[in-house]
């Protein structure tokens, strides 16, 4: 049995690795078009802000690991068609063709640029790829002032980066608050608050109209406000990379991702799809959902691994779990924030506390906000929020378990957590969260 | 309506709170037979340590903020008897009587003090209380090489304690580990290297026979060997406060605890029961347990004290959650080791890894160990033990509440989980070990 693997990026990485797992005498190969081994995209922004202190440090598979692995590579190479069962490639060293029994597309995503004036000027970068990456970090000697539009958390963790290398940092955001996917407005203050400590300027509700300069970048228009800077990072989010799909005849659904069953696999049979292309359901309603995040990516091809070398391992869905650090507050959320949830038409109920997250006569305690978002009717966990304290990835990875498995407010009241004065306190901040919805139900 | 509390620690603190929430103009009393108000037991290894200043500083109530929830309290005052609707209590300031609709025993535990010549020699402790503490904390500077007896988690906090005071520590535990209720031997090992390269001298799976001194403690016998010391600490645990109960008729449980129902509930109608006097079943095969945490007492006490007041909560059980941090190694266990399933008749399926608790490539990633325990018959999952790393209270909290939920291997491994690199891995190692174990079932 022969797999192939469009892309190598973790989708990609996984589809190969668990398709080893599952079959050991399966014949895989994976082709990259570009020219490093799979990397973590997400450690991008801390190579600039200098905490990592080279791009090849992001590099988490080598030649070594894949052949013994037994899989099959080819980078700087690009899958052209896919005709029945044979993929057609093109590459440096020529193009070629491959029969398949199995076909995985983990041709993941690209960042989308919002149609501006001057997008295309110089010094104006977008970050996605080592080689984005490198051009910001051989630009920041020169620069001195940034603008980044976007407030996601690619855009708050470059305007960490920049801060840190001491450029002046301006964020101008579309939608009124910073994370706007992430948290309500109460929560992402918070974390504006932060931003704006450490010398970050927010632009929040107002778009770029336009970005001007004669070659360089000179500044942003901003309605009829100027914003000069010389340096523009482009982090307004990422659009899946279909083409390849659509020429072929897989489906793409109302996301613009690819359309995938619970076996993330396409319309055609046998051919599956994994990561940033592929679109899944949320879990909290079912909904199509493109959650675009390296877990996910992982996650499903995982799925999309195994059952491409014969199995049948359901993916059943994703919540947007996300977490991120920036300037030294954790930040995580996961499933419909109360904004969303009210939109999708579900009567809320909140339990909110700021609360601490050791025992509070614990010299190391810090306060942490969490924010828990249940549906009114059924008492189930629909969301959460968390700004601040520690172990916040935990803690997120608790709330998505337990909105993944349909628990209930009752459920999150009695779950049987552990403590001890150094590391934990005797309520944890999301028990106490739960028991304040509790109380807000007819009971 | 009046509630009557017998006992001011956690379990008798959150009963009264709980009441109050469920019924703002109920009568609430507690009694409390000790001098301070709730006071945290788990912190005074802490203060021993030097990390906490003052035994003050663990007192987490006060007069004001009890009177300010209308709770009455009788501080040193022991309640001695009950009949029928009335409670008769004994005080420095007389006795009295008060007749109550519910009645709350949270009547907490004692040492267990194992019957071994000359455990009353001067210098010989325990410590569950503040003045427990203060005598040891009086004794310091007078003595130079400890034992502790027993290597649970106070046995082991204190160990630190004495260490950091600059005492000589040696551990005597009759089973062949440390913390052998919450470690298998494999995961303990690991605690063992960290306390020995400490310092503290271990002696495993050998009981002391005999304290020996004349007035004051000289040393103790291990079979043949004499170790001589000028203090020693008893931590052999605890067994319930169960007098009261016995005489007035209230049934005991096969563990000694007082048997409740899931409404924490006794066999008499409106008498509750919380905390570590009240036996309860364990969520993973639903036999008697008696938990002895602080994180118990509070659920306990809040169910029953809202049940106290005309509620109907339920109390589904416990896993023994528990957590601590010793010489900086965090250590966390829930539900059932592989040795005390295997003991119960479970066919086990176990998936352990060594992995980082951050992307490897960011330069704070720890190493951490993940043990998870799984029923071979239905895939549930139902134990976990983690050792090293950070955030290891969150990840306990994690398993916990997917014990307590019945999920599976499958549910584990489907976390969406978050990942950022500063603060999380892109494959929890919780995800890794379930991972592993999967493969283990047959599919």
């Amino acid at each position: 049995m022969r797999i192939v693997v469009v892309g190598l990026g973790a989708a990609g990485l996984w589809s190969a690795i668990s398709a080893r797992m599952k079959d050991s005498s399966a014949d895989i190969y994976a082709f990259c078009d570009e020219k490093y081994f799979t990397y973590s995209r997400c450690g991008l922004p801390f190579v600039i802000g200098g905490e990592i202190l080279r791009f090849n440090d992001l590099i988490i598979t080598s030649e070594d690991i894949l052949k013994r692995m037994r899989i099959n590579f080819k980078l700087n190479c690009r899958v052209t068609d896919v005709v029945k069962d044979t993929v057609y490639y093109d590459s440096e060293n020529g193009s070629g063709q491959l029969k398949f029994d199995s076909l995985i597309l983990a041709t993941g995503s690209k960042p989308f640029i919002p149609p501006i004036k001057g997008v295309n000027l110089t010094n104006v970068f977008t970050l996605r790829t080592i080689d984005d990456g490198a051009k910001i970090l051989n630009t920041l000697n020169s620069t001195k002032r940034s603008i980044i539009i976007g407030a996601g958390a690619i855009g708050l963790e470059v305007a960490e980066a920049l801060t840190r290398r001491g450029l002046e940092v301006k964020i101008v955001e579309l939608l009124p608050r910073v994370l706007p996917a992430l948290l309500d407005e109460d929560m992402a203050k918070i974390v504006q608050k932060r931003l704006e400590s450490n010398g970050v300027s927010l632009i929040l509700g107002r778009g770029v109209d336009e970005i001007y300069g004669s070659g360089k970048v000179e500044g942003v228009a901003v309605g009829d406000e100027n914003f000069q800077c010389d340096m523009v990072i482009v982090a307004t989010g990422v659009r899946p990379n279909v083409d390849l799909a659509k020429n072929i005849g897989v489906n793409l659904g109302v996301t613009g991702g690819i359309k995938t069953s619970k076996l993330m696999e396409t319309n055609i049979e046998g051919v599956f799809a994994a990561g940033d292309c592929a679109e899944t359901v949320h879990l909290v309603n079912g909904k199509p959902f493109l959650p675009m995040l390296g877990t996910s990516a992982y996650r499903q091809g995982k799925v999309a691994g195994f059952n491409a070398a014969g199995g049948s391992r359901i993916f059943p869905g994703s919540l947007g779990s996300t977490v991120l650090k920036v300037f030294g507050v954790e930040i995580g959320s996961t499933g419909l924030t109360v904004e969303r949830a009210v939109k999708e038409g579900f009567k809320v109920v909140v339990g909110k506390v700021r609360w601490y997250t050791k025992a509070e006569y614990y010299p190391t305690h810090e306060k942490i906000n969490v924010k828990l978002v249940f549906d009114g009717e059924s008492g189930r966990i629909i969301g959460g929020q968390i700004v601040g304290g520690e172990d916040v990835a935990q803690r997120v990875n608790l709330l998505a378990a337990s909105i993944g498995w349909g628990m209930k407010v009752e459920d999150l009241c009695n779950i049987d957590t552990c403590y001890s004065p150094p590391v934990a306190d005797t309520i944890e901040p999301i028990v106490r969260a739960s028991e304040l919805a509790f109380r807000k139900f007819k009971r």
